[in-house]
């Protein structure tokens, strides 16, 4: 795909939403060019049978473009299910639990809660570590993290979209780990051989909302109880390879495309240098504000892809809560859209996933110098 | 919309599909003209947050075109999902089931053999009527249809897409109807009120896939065990006003278009009598060609969304398989693509969804009288 740039007719915003998130524009530019006739079919990717030898090909390449971007090992399946992580939080347990064997959980804010929350519909776990006590400001230390001696599988959230704090190591576990990876997939190299399973919704680094990767690791999907519906047992999407029922296929075309796209850009290697050149200029502005601006997270655990911060803060509060609604206004005014924090906390929230541009991080920073500016 | 023709380099194929099928061209249109920016946003739909302003009015649009095209009255809700119908064989037993009190099935082919699967593990049921014995050729006659006294609900599927059959009537049900319609909603009008939970894939007349429409009276949605699987439950998609988890936005936003584009044409009697015009044409090629073609289905059960037939019988055969063969590829080379029957039943099959237009028929009638001209 070429890097052009969109026709000067067309607004392009600097978007910083949280996901759904900004995508690469030249994959808009490709799913426009061949929206009304996929290669020579006569029909648009959306119109294709799922049975067809074009969408079989679809499917296979964003398989196989994240199995090279991820090195993933050969005993690992992926598949493309519905669903998101909320449908994940039902289908881990379903799937990967062992009688009388509880799940471990490292509790790091409102994405494991959710997790939490179906573990205690009658599933024996147990919080191996929690940084509720911090506000979740940080995640779990190595030396804090408390696992059970015999658990099915310890689950984590490797980047907390709301808190923005994020694992920079992988948690140490004998289980298998089984990460939600779902707003740091494919942001960075990982090595898959760690984990047992992850899983990701495609909407922050790999696609539009609609599809979920699951990674998981062959022997584990068949640990489910064969009574379970079929549609929830992993083990019948690898075996279907995604096709058991009708998958999402203009989402599964976009992750490929999506996938493509980053591979051309230099791989994960390439794609992490770029993130965390991206998030070195937004936490730089922050700390050298002279704390007009304030990150709540500590230093170590800082998020990559959701950077958090308040407006105006004192000693005696932590930011300035009408300031803030103005900072959200004034940027929506200058074209940086999405910068209010997620409602259950506030402030400010800045995703910088893989599609959103280094300039349009310079745009931002230049916001924020001029706004401190003219308010303190 | 208007209804404006491709640009005459841009080909387009007579799509005869089964799901995914056909899409209105204006609704492709429409899509390509705003895929790099949605309405001045400066950002596709696909890079929309779920909770903006912008996309709430997509979504509550995409509900109340259904609302307004089915009529359905205001203690039903409208709820978009994920899963499709695999999920809904699963979805449906488990908010539906009342202790003790069995789900009556009327079984007319594969798609409620799958619901049936999907019971055998561990709900009582009761199949109150099976065509099995005229493999499928038919839909029960009401007097063959024998409920239970005391049924939770009772399961049927209104168009068998791999059958070519179709329910003309609504069977008759004291405890409620659950409606597997994925295959012919919003092809005609109905009378909601007859029915306790209907749902869809998108994927035929509404829109791409990866979206599930379910129509569920709310009282029944408050039976389901509040300790279920959170995104399992219909009643959390109803109060989150289907926002619980990310939904697939732009598989929302191109149904929208499509019930819009419904609306123009005529609402659903409009679609009715073009539905029913398209496939009395295609029966009258059938059956007017001495037997060169043959429909196995009975008349009175002969769906108007998926017609099914043989090619070159004879009294000794139904079909000639060399000659069928012949008829997919030549077809495919006339630019009618999908013909061929599903792989489990063989012969031909064409869908004629609301999508796929008159001249699309009358092409394909053309190629079939040609086709029997040059082989008979």
């Amino acid at each position: 795909m070429s890097t052009t740039t969109a026709p000067t007719h067309i607004k392009r915003a600097f978007n910083f939403n949280a996901g759904p998130a900004a995508l690469p524009l030249p994959v808009l530019e490709r799913i426009r060019e061949e929206l009304l006739d996929y290669r020579g079919t006569g029909m648009s990717v959306m119109e294709l049978s799922h049975r067809s030898a074009e969408f079989e090909a679809i499917n296979n390449a964003a398989e196989q473009n994240l199995r090279k971007l991820l090195a993933i090992p050969d005993d690992y399946a992926v598949i493309f299910v519905q669903g998101g992580g909320s449908m994940q939080f039902t289908m881990v347990p379903m799937n990967l639990c062992l009688p009388g064997k509880p799940v471990d959980v490292l509790h790091t804010g409102a994405w494991t809660a959710k997790a939490i929350g179906e573990l205690k519909k009658g599933i024996p776990h147990h919080i191996a570590a929690s940084t509720e006590a911090e506000k979740f400001t940080r995640v779990p230390r190595a030396e804090e993290i408390r696992l059970s001696t015999d658990s099915s599988y310890t689950h984590y959230c490797t980047n907390n979209t709301i808190e923005g704090t994020q694992y920079h190591s992988v948690p140490a576990s004998v289980a298998p780990l089984a990460a939600d990876m779902s707003s740091d997939i494919c942001s960075r190299p990982i090595d898959v051989s760690k984990f047992g399973l992850i899983f990701a919704g495609a909407q922050k680094n790999l696609g539009p909302s609609g599809v979920t990767v699951v990674i998981v690791r062959k022997d584990l999907a068949e640990r489910a109880d064969k009574n379970l519906p079929t549609v929830l047992q992993y083990r019948t999407h690898i075996k279907e390879k995604s096709l058991y029922n009708t998958p999402p296929t203009f989402a599964v075309y976009t992750l490929g495309l999506v996938t493509e796209w980053i591979a051309a850009e230099g791989g994960l290697t390439g794609i992490q240098k770029r993130n965390e050149a991206k998030a070195k200029l937004l936490y730089d502005t922050i700390d050298g504000s002279k704390g007009f601006y304030s990150c709540p997270v500590e230093k170590s655990s800082r998020s990559l892809m959701n950077v958090v911060f308040r407006v105006g803060g004192t000693s005696a509060a932590p930011g300035d809560e009408a300031l803030e609604k103005q900072f959200g206004k004034d940027a929506t005014a200058a074209n940086l859209i999405g910068t209010p924090g997620h409602r259950s906390v506030g402030g400010m929230r800045i995703s910088l996933y893989n599609a959103v541009g280094r300039v349009a991080v310079e745009s931002l920073v230049h916001f924020m110098r001029e706004f401190q500016r003219t308010k303190s």
